[in-house]
Parts: structure tokens; sequence; C-alpha cells
């Protein structure tokens, strides 16, 4: 119904299963994949323009000045950003965008294309999502209480998101995520009547 | 996750389906039945409190006075109304409502409950409501020929409502319908993060 497709943004914190959901989702939808740039050396496998665009420091701040990026920031001493092209392209084909964007970069989108629908993937508590991360049992407890005290921080930001989805089951969570896609369509400043 | 239940308004010029999609809605989620108030007579089999509140011109004008109806207009000489009281009570026990309501009282609601969730269910073309519409053989030309008239107004009206659900087939709006509810569940203005 919409002639333009609808940009979706899918965020929340760390450990929350983002990358889980979005599979799931993208099972059922079939959707664009984004690739990110970053301005940090390919690792042993990497291949330019499939794992991410591979870009020099320059080339990247430039792109970032010229508004080439959704979003963008820097990560242990190297950039990452969302190229705002291929998935304007896709837009502009009449299909849909989901992109997983960690928190801050989602709150960038907003500003950049305030007409984004920016869902929160939130834990079921937060006890819950501290027990998901240690259970991971592969970060230092250093680096656990680090992104915790992130992902406090970032909870008190889902107000600020269009929607909030809890994620107690995979299924249910992407249950939702779909539903807000259905009815993002039917928006009536999106849908013209004949 | 919603304390309290969402109030959904479904409408669409006559003719459109409403009824039927409501119903299959049903179907799919059991919900509270909301029964009119007239001031009409009632026809030989009707009972009060079962297909109307059948209640004396007075009453329903006091009660209209004291804010008791979420709508009401008066057509053939007759009232009609939805009673505020037993809506509120499903939404405080926490249950979603989904009233099917004509395009003029949910114009009305939006004034009295500017928290409700209006969907207008359209027809995929005005040629295909008028051949709906002639298609019923029930009517008189002239009939007919005022409710596409009122259909064209109303129709000028869809993009008032939040969201508007063509109707190309029943199982399509029905699917929109469901996914606009569960949608609107998650909305982060209704969403309490523990």
């Amino acid at each position: 119904m919409s002639e333009k497709g609808i940009l979706f943004v899918l965020t929340g914190p760390s450990g929350v299963g983002k990358g889980t959901v979005l599979k799931e989702v993208r099972a059922h939808k079939p959707l664009f994949y984004s690739i990110s740039a970053t301005t940090r050396a390919p690792r042993a496998g990497e291949q330019d323009g499939v794992h991410y665009h591979f870009m020099a420091r320059e080339t990247f701040r430039q792109l970032a000045e010229q508004g080439g990026f959704l979003e963008h920031a820097e990560f242990s001493g190297n950039c990452y950003g969302t190229p705002a092209a291929p998935v304007d392209e896709e837009l502009q084909a009449g299909r849909d965008v989901l992109l997983e964007i960690e928190v801050q970069g989602a709150m960038q989108v907003k500003d950049i294309r305030p007409e984004a629908v920016r869902i929160f993937l939130a834990p079921p508590s937060f006890e819950e999502l501290e027990r998901r991360l240690i259970g991971r049992g592969t970060e230092e407890p250093e680096v656990i209480q680090r992104r915790l005290d992130t992902a406090k921080h970032e909870l008190t930001l889902a107000p600020e998101f269009d929607y909030i989805v809890i994620n107690n089951t995979v299924e249910q969570a992407v249950s939702d995520v779909l539903a807000i896609m259905q009815a993002e369509a039917c928006r009536s400043s999106r849908v013209t009547l004949k």
C-alpha cells in the first residue's frame, strides 16, 4: 500500500537478543541486508562489501560530513557506520528496511530520518539480561559489568522509541516485530485511497 | 504488557464489510460485545440488554448530557448510542475493546476518548464499493445512491483516522486489524519496563 518502503530500526542493549530476533524476522520476510562501513582493518577471511565496507579514515570522515551515514560511531579507535545510500535505494524501490543498530546509533537515526519507525527490544527484566550476559560465559567480569552499566542507561532511553518489544520468548518478540511492520504499513499517513 | 486495555474503533462506509471483518477478528481473539442503546421500540424477538438497551427518550437524553455515551446519533427519528460505562469497565479490567461504529460516530469518539486507536476500513476502490452495495440486491436504487454519496464523503475523512485498512480480501483485512491491535500494545507509551 505504501509507495515507498518504510525504514525500521531495531535496537536494544547488548545481550538482549537483537541478532536472533532479526534472523527470525528474516525467516518470515525477505529483507535487505545493510553492510556497515568501518575503518578497521579486515580480519582473516573478511571480504570487502560482504562483511563490511572497509574504508580509509579520510574516506569515512568525508562520507560522514556529506551525511552519507544514517548513524556512525567510534569504538576502540575504529569508526563504524551505516551507509545511507543503499538503504535509500531500497526504500525508493518500495521495500521496507529493518536495521539492527546499537542504541546510541538508533538515537542518531531519529535526527537524520525522523520518519523512521524505531523499535526497542527490551529484556523481561534487568536481572534476566544479567543472567543472559553472564550465561554466555565468553566475557570477563569487568566487560560484563561495563555492558550492564551501559544497558541500565540504555533502558532509561526506551520510552524515546516508538515501540518497546519485550523479548520474553524469541517467538513472541518476532511476532510483535512482524505485527509492528504490518501495522505501520496501514498508518493513514502512508495509505493513499484510490 | 499494557495495564489498561486499549480502545479500538473500527469504522468505514456502509457496505465496506465492517461486520464481516469484526466477526472474523473475534474468531481469532475473544472480545467484548458492546450493546448499543436506542430509543426505538423493540422489534419482535428483540430482547433488552441483548440486542439493544432500549430506553426512553428522556433517559437517553440525560445519559447523553452526563457524557454517558462514547458516541450517539439520531437516525430516522430514533437515537442510538454506545454506552461508555461497560466499555470503561472492560478497559479497566485490562482487556482491549474493539467497537464497530459508523464514521460520524467514530469521529465523535476522538473528542471523548482521544487515546482511542481508530481504524478506517476502506474498499479497494470506490467502484468496488458500488459493486458491493448494488450486489446486495436488497435496496432501492435511491437508497444505494444515497449510501454512495455518504460513502464518497466518508472516504475523504479516512486520513483523519490512525490507520486505513483496505478490505481487498477479508483474510488480509482481518490480519491487518489483528496486527494493529498487537502493535499498539507495544507502543512505548503503553509499556512499562521492569
